[in-house]
């Protein structure tokens, strides 16, 4: 029986569009062993919505596995979720990657963690929150025919992650539509701009380019109609004292970046919002998770 | 009388158009000082080609830093150019920033050196060369509103920047002009993720991603036209040992980017490739200056 703990992922991070992710510390715990018939069990969140069949993610991310190594043993999977689901925090790419490399340790880790990337990446269609999910920290990762390049930088310690999550769903699916295929070279250079001062801040522990540096416009505007709410708090945002503000993943988690002085009033204030728009929600206060997915 | 050293500069370094640029080793060198009369002298780059008269890039510069200060005097000129002009290593930025930058000295400093950026800028259009001219080392300016945010980072001292300089000018309007107003969102995510990368792998020391980190899709493929044999050196570039290759600039010059025992090898290289088009050029071997503007 193997266990392993895998992060929650703050991807899309700023103007990191499909290439920063950031784990944060709230976990999707993941029992695995061989079974003679396949079984599932979810505690936490989840519970009663997710498939208890060969379908459920985490099942098919670890039979993924055993398939690239012909064994066609069943599975028992006992799932203690923290994650939410589809609300932009990663939870489906914490299925993948947890469910892969808990087959792959249950297997006597055949493949590199390299690999799993490239595998886990491959099943998810993107690789930032993958990325983050195995490594841990702020992950760059970017794909490179159909392997991922990627390199992780530590988050500077004393930043907090207030996440607001909106009490509904949004699949990520849903969110691309409305993302246009073109956008204008200016917003390409203003992403392309503000994602080098991002990398730059964080690497160098410089926080005060955070505000312009977290800034986006290739996919924020457009998701603004999936997520009343949205305008406001990014409008608000910097004279609520907040280093930096953003969707989280597709949505519809909002993230406020703070001091911890400010992260009571930042959720509070981002909760109000919501609630204004007829959304309840509710927040959590995040730190980044240096570790990735570990054994436990 | 002042004297300052202005150093060129690689702008769209890799996946940073419009963002990222290089401070390098050759230098434009301004003698400035009030005059009766307006005069100007020219050696080397440029010397029976640039304006001796009060258009003159430098002199315009100058006099807009006079201006705003009601300074009404004339200026006697001297300059010593060893920046090519129009062949994408920011001569047109040395020129306005060196001359800002002896006439706020002139004057004794009346602007600071965030001014002068924002001054430079708005002059030359975009703030990437301006950024490296004055400040040194590796930059990233972003345009927030009308004012330059920027972040310096050290390069990397065992890096050459070997570049190919053929003999016909490129002037950035014109090339300018062959990029498309839109691109794919994929062609973004492109640029964003490998800036990411290149950001992360300077700040770092990293050179194993430089090969992947310093590609480009927004500009460099529409260049082409202008730059014959470009995309050749481009293709080429890996299996010549190049860490990282792409267009100085606007172009027409090419960099290679190596470590020493490659730098030889790589400029016969790139001008080989020019002189099979028919063009003429010459290589220069330069390195990083982590300067910028000083006062010789």
């Amino acid at each position: 029986m193997v266990r392993v703990r895998v992060p929650a992922s703050i991807a899309n991070f700023g103007p990191g569009f499909d290439c920063i992710g950031t784990a944060v510390n709230l976990y999707n715990f993941i029992e695995m062993e061989f079974s003679d018939i396949p079984k599932i069990e979810v505690s936490g969140e989840g519970k009663g919505k997710i498939s208890l069949g060969e379908d459920n993610l985490v099942y098919r991310a670890a039979s993924t596995i055993l398939k690239k190594v012909n064994i066609e043993k069943k599975l028992y999977i006992r799932l203690k979720n923290e994650i939410p689901l589809a609300r932009g925090l990663g939870s489906s790419a914490a299925c993948i990657a947890g469910g892969m490399i808990a087959a792959n340790l249950l297997l006597g880790s055949p493949f590199s963690r390299e690999e799993i990337i490239n595998f886990a990446t491959e099943m998810e269609g993107h690789p930032d929150n993958v990325v983050a999910a195995i490594l841990g920290g702020f992950t760059i990762s970017v794909k490179v025919n159909d392997r991922v390049l990627y390199k992780k930088l530590s988050m500077p310690p004393d930043l907090k992650f207030v996440v607001a999550i909106p009490e509904f769903e949004l699949k990520t699916e849903r969110a691309r539509q409305v993302i246009p295929k073109n956008v204008s070279l200016e917003d390409a250079v203003f992403n392309i701009g503000r994602i080098a001062l991002l990398v730059a801040g964080i690497s160098e522990r410089d926080l005060s380019v955070l505000q312009v540096a977290t800034q986006d416009v290739l996919h924020q505007p457009y998701r603004m109609s999936l997520v009343p709410g949205l305008e406001e708090i990014l409008e608000k945002a910097p004279k609520m004292g907040m280093l930096g503000c953003f969707l989280s993943g597709a949505g519809p988690s909002v993230v406020g970046v703070v001091l911890e002085e400010k992260s009571k009033e930042t959720g509070e204030f981002m909760v109000g919002v919501f609630k204004e728009k007829g959304i309840k929600s509710q927040y959590v206060i995040l730190e980044s998770c240096n570790d990735g997915t570990i054994i436990t």
